[in-house]
């Protein structure tokens, strides 16, 4: 099966289409006294993550009709979050599908934004959105299944190539594998031979890794991927997601969950960023020495903080051991 | 006595001077849920407080005897990392007099930007750094009793206000001084009548309020001072931040302990923004009412997070409790 790849060009339209819908986020020191590298904070977000990026994308490229009638998708995460916020901005109609359980927190946000909730048990996620795509006639927004919403993400790596000419590699979290297509495909389009993306996995939820080095799309079983603490890479690579990391993506690597706790008791006392683990990945792999760097040429390396939506309860826990 | 003022175009000066050694921290939202406003988070900048803007002001203007010879201060806390690090990064020599007892951890990052460090008793220390200026022919770089310091810090309202045209309300941390007399002279100076700068301290330390409210310079002992958490705001106005505040900015509010305990954790968990007790005063102040919003337009008030070095046990503490 030949899948199209998104271009450096669908993602350099995505940052015209969302510009003042997303901030854009500054390189910042990264944690003293370790590896020199730089971070993009995403966590600096409207809705904590760089979801906001491909929601607003994927909304703005609506057609009048699919305005009209609605968008609908089905995580209950950030992306969830992300879509009402961009949905409600263009005065499009959202339906988030949510699986019974999920965090109040997360579900009040989303409430907050205009979004419909229709709420089902887990397991029925997928089939009721698509059931709501056909019967209402909503747009499905998946969280990264989507070229519309991998361009956004893409902008990501578009902003630190313009942010720092000087980089050479940028560490990027992979869970469902939007974020590290986009900025894989940016990053070889605009300099070719010059960049290195390098994606970073949960050891417990190493499914890209595994996938990429069998050359072929391996899926690991929720109970698998739900021992890590990384809640938002428990997900695996679709086929469109992984074509575009096999054609792009340099090297992938994983971390152990003590390196995630440990990053992002750094991130929030040595460079003032709160990361949910998920976020910390990237920073995780550098402290870890699992991604080389250059000493003295922190502009060099760079590392998506994605997001910061983490458990209070978690974050004082793991600062509290520090 | 007449002082000598600052003009909006030695912040404007100072904007282009320490260009590239400052992070331009982003406008982004604010806590969700509650009253709208957006935050300037100076907790990203390099030492993690805005406190390296006034140092890499002063350190740019020094002659080319003064930085053969070096600089000293006398603050152990942010300004002296900024001024460490400001130093560091001209190639001129740095002397930090530090109080028996400072926190390790701030000590050894003076070190690691290259500063001699001068141990004395607590009382001793602003002593001590006058005495090394005569003997050593050093340039003292105070915290905020200076102009040069003073411009600097004011670069953070310059970029909020070519970051949010249709600011009408910027809200600041008094400790010094020093960066609301930045602030409140170029927002006066660039849009007068437009735009109105609020104070924020501590009632256990509002020294500033009462010194604005009595038209005099007030100056409380430290033993009433050290009441507060907001340890970088301990300190009293000088005679030059007084007639800067007392000329240009348009108000004061103060907050109590708890409200600036909530706002870091708010800031923590909502915004995803680490900030030390005093970086939340601003926040504070707005979660509290005590400063009037827009409602549904976030982009007129402003409430700058001036920095974010916060004890890990203290920030554990306040998430533990939310």
């Amino acid at each position: 099966m030949r899948v199209h790849l998104i271009t450096p060009e669908d993602v350099c339209a995505a940052a015209t289409r969302i510009q003042g819908e997303v901030v854009r986020t500054p390189l910042t020191a990264g944690p003293a006294g370790g590896p020199h590298f730089l971070l993009k904070p995403e966590s600096l977000q409207p809705v904590g993550a760089f979801k906001i990026r491909g929601a607003a994308n994927a909304v703005a490229l609506l057609n009048p009709t699919q305005r009209r009638r609605g968008v609908v998708t089905h995580s209950s995460g950030n992306h969830g979050q992300a879509l009402a916020r961009a949905a409600a901005r263009r005065g499009v109609p959202c339906t988030v599908v949510v699986p019974e359980g999920a965090p109040p927190v997360k579900v009040e946000r989303m409430r907050a934004h205009g979004a419909r909730l229709v709420v089902v048990p887990p397991t029925e996620r997928a089939a009721a959105a698509r059931e709501l795509e056909r019967t209402e006639m909503l747009a499905l927004v998946p969280p990264f299944d989507d070229r519309a919403v991998i361009a956004g993400q893409g902008t990501v790596g578009l902003e630190i190539l313009e942010q720092s000419p000087d980089v050479t590699t940028v560490v990027v979290p992979v869970g469902g594998g939007g974020l590290a297509a986009g900025v894989a495909t940016v990053a070889r389009g605009v300099r070719p031979g010059r960049i290195r993306v390098v994606g970073v996995e949960p050891e417990l939820a190493a499914d890209a890794a595994e996938s990429l080095s069998s050359g072929r799309l391996v899926t690991w079983p929720e109970e698998r991927t739900y021992r890590t603490m990384a809640d938002g890479v428990r997900v695996c690579l679709s086929e469109l997601t992984f074509a575009h990391l096999r054609e792009n993506l340099d090297e992938i690597v994983t971390v152990t969950e003590e390196e995630i706790a440990r990053a992002v008791a750094v991130l929030a006392l040595e460079a003032r960023v709160v990361a949910e683990p998920s976020g910390a990945l990237a920073t995780a792999a550098l402290l870890a020495g699992k991604v080389g760097t250059v000493p003295g040429r922190p502009e060099a390396t760079v590392a998506v903080v994605s997001g910061g939506n983490i458990d209070p309860a978690l974050l004082a826990r793991l600062l509290a051991r520090s």
